[in-house]
C-alpha cells in the first residue's frame, strides 16, 4: 500500500516542478511522505524555490527537502512507485521506456508521448534509437485528460499529461464535437493567449521582461505543436481547425477564444445542457452562464478549467471562452488529478 | 493663414486629450501657438497632466497652459478655427451641430458621427432633439481614416475620427476587401485585444488595477459598438463579420488577429503585393513580412499601424495581425493626421 | 464546542473578505461549517468572488454560499461566536462596542481599535458618541500580532488585527528593539512599498490601472496612519522613526527596507541569533541569511512574513528586508492565526 | 562644420543604443545625416529594433539604416567625429584610449571612466594593460552631468556619462550638499528603485519575466557600483551615505527616496529656494512642490529628472523624491545633452 505513495518529481527546478512540489507536499494522502525531488544539480529545495520554504510537512522540516541529481538506482532504492516527469520532450522520450522497463508508473508532463499518429509526432522531430520499442511504449500511453479518459487513466502505467493550450481548447470543444454539432466545413478557430510561464524557466529573448511586459504578440502561426493534440483528441482534420497562440504579459493563465459554427440552429439552453451533461460531476470544470464569462483572474492559482459559451443571435455561431492556469490544470494539478485516478482515489484529492 | 492654426482641445483631461496636447504642443506648424484647452473644471494643464510639465514651447512656458471650462464665446474670442472634441458620445452629438453652426471645423474623436446608417447608430441610443438637423450634420461627416478617405478629409468641415478597434481592423481588411478577395460566406473573424486606456479615465470596477492586472478577459461579445463602423467601412453584412474585443493587462496598445478565407488560392507574394499597393506612400502604415509579425511593443507610443499577413499552406486562409497604439493611431495622432490634411499639409506633419 | 466554530465574515466583498472566505472555507476545523458572509447587498458569494466558485466544502456546495446584508439578529440566530470585521474604520468603531455587548468575540481588521494612546488615534478622527464607553472597549482590545502577544490573544474578546505595513515593520524591528540594540538617536528609517490591493476595492483615481501600472510613487510622507501602530508596539517616539509608504505596480505584497544603527558594533552571527531566538518556533516567520534576502515573489499568496538582515561592514548599521502578502499575513491569515489562538489551537491551523 | 555632425552609436543593439538611435534620428541638427550604427553583428536597424522602423529621416529611408560590425577604419572612412559608446565597461575601458588616440570625441555611457579615485574604480576590477596611459585618459574624462559640469563638458573630448541611479541621487542631493546644509554625522540614506531595463538586454535569471513580474526585491546591499560615483560627486565618505537599489516590476524608470538631516532647522521656503536657485534655467530638471511629488509615471519616456522635497514638521529632516527614465535622463538623453554642449548648442536641442 505505502509503496503507492512514494513519488518522485523529476525536473523539480522548473515551474511545473515547483507546482508539483507544492501540491504533493500538501497532498492529504502524503502526510509525512515527502516526494523525492530530482533535478540537474544537487541543491536544497528551499534554495531552488524559496517560495516553498516552510511549507513542508515532512517530519524533519525544510532541511530534509533536497533536490537530487537524477539516478535510476536512487529512485529504486527509495522505493518510488510513480514518477512525475517535468522534463524536456527529448529527455522524456528517452527516459520513459527505461522507466517503464524498471517497473515505474509514469506521468509525463512533456509532449513526448501525447500523439498517437506518427505523422503528428513529426513536429517534435524525435529520433528514437529503437523505433519499434518507442511505438510499443506509445501504444500504452493514455492521454491524461481525466474529463475525457477517466477510466483508461485508472489502469494506465504511462499517462501523457496534455499540453496547457490543448487542455484549454479540448475541454472547450469536446462536448460539442461529441454531440456532432460542429459545422466543420466552416472550421473551428481557436485564438489562444498564454502567460509567460508557458515558455519555461530558461532565460531567452522572449522570456525577457522587456520583451513581454507591456506587449502582446502572436506566434507559431499555423505550426504550433499543440495542434496535433487538438486534432487527435477532437477527431478533426488539419483544415478543420486553426490554432493561434499569443503571448500575454502576465506570469500565468490561458484564455482561449474559440469560434464555432453549428450544423443546426441552436438555443442557449441546448448549448448549456450539452456542456452541463458532459461535465456533470466533474468538479474541476466550472461552467459560466453568459453574460458572466470566465477570465484569467478567476482561475489564476486554481486547479479549475472555466468554460462559458455565448451564442450568436442567429443560433448558428458561438464563442466559447475557456480559461485555466497553465501551470495547474494545464500541467501540475492535472498530473496530480491523473495520479489520484491511478491510485483509485477521488480525482480531486488534494486539489479542492 | 494664422486663423487656421488656432485649435482647441475639448476634453483635455482624458487620455486622448493628453495625447492631443502632447502632439499639438510639439507640432512644427504650431511653434509659439499653443492650443486652447477645455475641460470640465478650470485648472492648470501641469496639474491635470503632470507628465506634460516643461514640454510647452509657448513663450510663457507652462504657466500659460491652462484648462478652461468649455464656453463657445471663449473659443470665438480666441479665434479658434478647429476643434478637437475628445468628449463623450452624447456631448459630441450635442455640440457638433452647434459648433458647425458657429463656423468651427471639427474633428470629433467620439462615436457620435461615425455611422451613416441610422440602424447602426441605434447602438449609441442617441436622442436628437432635432432629428432632421442631426441627419443633415451626419451627411457632411467624413469618416476620418486617412488611408481610406484622404481626399474627402481634405475638404471636410466635420471629421468623425474612427474608433481605435475599428482603425485596427479596417486597415487589416480593406486591401483584401477592395480587391474582392474575401470569401464572405465563411465570414471574417476579428479577435481583438486592447490595453486598459481604451476604457477611459473614469475609475470603474473594470479599470481598477486589481481587476485588470494579471488577468485577461473577453467582453461585449456579438454587441460591441465598433462593429457598425467595421461593417460600414468594409461593406459587410452582420453575419459576415464577428468582432470580439478583449481587455489586456497593459496601459495601451491594440492587437487584432483577423482570420479570413479567400475566394481563390493565393500566393504569399500576391497577398503582399495587395497590401503594398494599397498602402504605397502611406507612411503611418508599416508592413511586416512573415515570420516577422507586428506586436504591441513595436507600436506603443508610436503613430503607426503595423500590419502582417500570414498565409496558410493551403493558400486559402490567412491571418492578419494588426497593431496600433489605441491612444495615437487609434485616436489622437489619427486626429492630427486628419487635421494636417484639412490644413493642406503632408499628413505626417508632427507625427514622424 | 460547535458554537466556537460558527464564524461570520463581515465585509465579505472586499479583498480581505475574499481571503478570509478562502481560508475559512478550507479550514480543517470547519469541515462542513461554512462561515456566514455579510456585506452591503445580498448576493451569492460566487457572483461577488467568481474565483471562489467551486471551492466550498459545504454540503450544498456553492449555492449555499450567500452574502447577507448585515444584521445583528441574523448573527445571533445563526449562533455566531466570532466575528471577523473587514469593514471601514468608522464602521468598526461603531459596531465593535455593540457586538461585544451582544456577547460576540471580535477580530477587527480595521484600524479602529489598534491604538492605545488617544493622541495617536487622532489620525483616524473618530467621533465616538460615548467616549468613555469607547475608552473601555479600547482597554480590552489586544493588538493581534501573534508573534508579540500570543498569550494575551488567547484570552481576548476583541483582537485589533494589525495593519499590513505595521506588521511588516514591527516584525522587522521588534527583536532588535527588545534586545535594546537600536541607536535611536540616529533614528530608524522604514522605506515601505505595497501592492495596489492595500488601497481597497473601491475604484478611485489612484487604484485606476492607468495610474498604478508602469509607475511607482511615494505617498503619505510623515503622516501615514500606521506610524502610530509602529511607535506604540516598538516603544518609539515620533522623532525616532520615519515611515514612508510607496505604491508598487503589483496586485499584492509588501516589502519594507528598514535602516537601523546599533548602539554597539555587532557581528552577523549576533544579529542572526537575535532574530532566530525571538522567532524560535514561530512557523509563519521565515528567516533569510544574506546574501539571500526576502522578495515579494516569495511571499505572494503565502501566509509568511520573511525577514533578512544585512549588516554593514562597520558592524554599526544594518538593513532589514521584510516581506509579506498584505492581504494574508498583513490581514486575513493573520486574523485566522489570531482566531486559532483564541480557539486554543495551534496558531498555524489551516495556514500551513 | 559638417564633420561635427557625423556621429556613431556603438552598441546599437542594447536599450541605451535604441534610445540613442531614436533621439539622434530625430535630432533637428541632424536632418539628413543619420548616425552610423555599430554592433556585434551586421544587421538592419529595422530588424534589431522593429519599433524604430519608419522613423528614419535619412533620404533613403529605413533601408539605409544598418548596423555594422564595429571597425575603427569604418568610423574614420565615414568621417565620424563623435562616438557614443553604449558598450560594456570592459570594452569601453579598452576602446576609449584607442579612440581618443585616433582623434574621436567620445561620450561613454559605461562605468569605465566615471571614477577619479582609483580606490573607487576597484569595484569594476579593470585590468589595464597600460596603467599610466589609462590614468592619463582618466584625467581628461569629464563626468557628464550637465547640471553640475556644463562648462567642463563644453570643452571635453571624453565625457563619462553618469549612471542612471547616480544621476537620480546626485541631482537630489547636490543643491543641499553645495549649500553645506547636510548633517553628515547622521548620514544620508538613498533607497532607490529601478525598472528592469537597467539590467540590460542580455537574458538572465533576473531579467526573466517570471522573476521580475509581480515581485520586488532589494539587491547589491552596501556594495553597488554606483556608490562610488555618488560619493565622488557629492564629496561624501563611505560611512556618510547608504545606497540601496531595488528591482521594480516595470520596464523603465527610477525613483529614489532620499532621507537627509539638516545641520539647522529649515523652512520649506528655504529648501525650495535652495533647489530653485541651483536649477534655475536648467530645463531638464522639473521641481515639484509638496504635496505634489514626482512619480515614475510622469517621467517615463521623457528626458526630465523630477525632484520634490518634503520637509518634516521639525524642520530638521527631509525626504527628497527623485525620478527619471533610466534609459533617457539616466543614459541616452543625458548623452545627447552632453553632445549638444560639446557642439556649442543649447543643451536641450532635440530633447524638448
Amino acid at each position: 500500500m505505502s509503496h503507492k505513495l512514494q513519488t518522485a518529481v523529476v525536473g523539480a527546478r522548473g515551474y511545473a516542478g515547483q507546482e508539483l512540489a507544492r501540491l504533493l507536499l500538501a497532498h492529504p494522502r502524503l502526510a509525512g511522505v515527502a516526494p523525492l525531488f530530482c533535478g540537474r544539480e544537487a541543491d536544497s529545495l528551499a534554495r531552488v524555490h524559496p517560495a516553498l520554504r516552510g511549507i513542508a510537512r515532512a517530519p524533519a522540516g525544510d532541511e530534509a527537502l533536497v533536490v537530487h541529481p537524477f539516478a535510476w538506482d536512487l529512485l529504486e532504492r527509495r522505493g518510488v512507485d510513480t514518477l512525475f516527469l517535468a522534463t524536456p520532450h527529448e529527455q522524456s522520450r528517452q527516459w520513459v521506456p527505461a522507466g517503464l522497463a524498471r517497473g515505474f508508473r509514469i506521468i509525463d508532463l512533456s509532449g513526448a508521448w501525447r500523439l498517437a499518429e506518427s505523422g503528428n509526432r513529426a513536429v517534435y522531430g524525435f529520433e528514437d534509437k529503437d523505433a519499434p520499442a518507442a511505438e510499443a511504449v506509445q501504444s500504452q500511453a493514455v492521454y491524461g485528460l481525466p474529463e475525457l479518459h477517466r477510466e483508461r487513466i485508472r489502469g494506465a502505467r504511462l499517462v501523457a499529461n496534455p499540453g496547457c493550450y490543448a487542455t484549454s481548447v479540448i475541454l472547450a470543444l469536446k462536448p460539442l464535437a461529441d454531440a456532432g454539432l460542429l459545422d466543420l466545413e466552416h472550421g473551428v478557430i481557436c485564438d489562444a493567449k498564454s502567460g509567460v510561464s508557458g515558455a519555461g524557466r530558461e532565460p531567452t529573448e522572449k522570456t525577457h521582461f522587456m520583451y513581454a511586459a507591456n506587449s502582446f504578440s502572436a506566434y507559431g502561426l499555423w505550426t504550433h505543436r499543440h495542434t496535433g493534440e487538438l486534432r487527435e483528441q477532437l477527431g478533426l482534420s488539419e483544415g478543420e481547425i486553426v490554432f493561434t497562440p499569443h503571448l500575454l504579459p502576465i506570469p500565468r493563465g490561458i484564455l482561449s477564444t474559440v469560434y464555432v459554427r453549428f450544423k443546426q440552429r441552436m438555443t442557449a439552453e441546448a448549448v448549456e445542457t450539452c456542456f452541463a451533461t458532459f461535465y456533470a460531476g466533474r468538479k474541476l470544470v466550472r461552467l459560466f452562464r453568459p453574460p458572466d464569462l470566465p477570465q484569467i483572474g478567476y482561475v489564476e492559482r486554481t486547479n479549475f478549467c472555466d468554460l462559458g459559451v455565448s451564442l450568436a443571435g442567429d443560433g448558428r455561431r458561438a464563442i466559447i471562452v475557456s480559461c485555466l492556469d497553465n501551470l495547474l490544470k494545464g500541467a501540475a494539478s492535472q498530473a496530480v488529478q491523473n495520479w489520484n485516478l491511478m491510485c483509485g482515489w477521488d480525482e480531486t484529492e488534494g486539489l479542492l
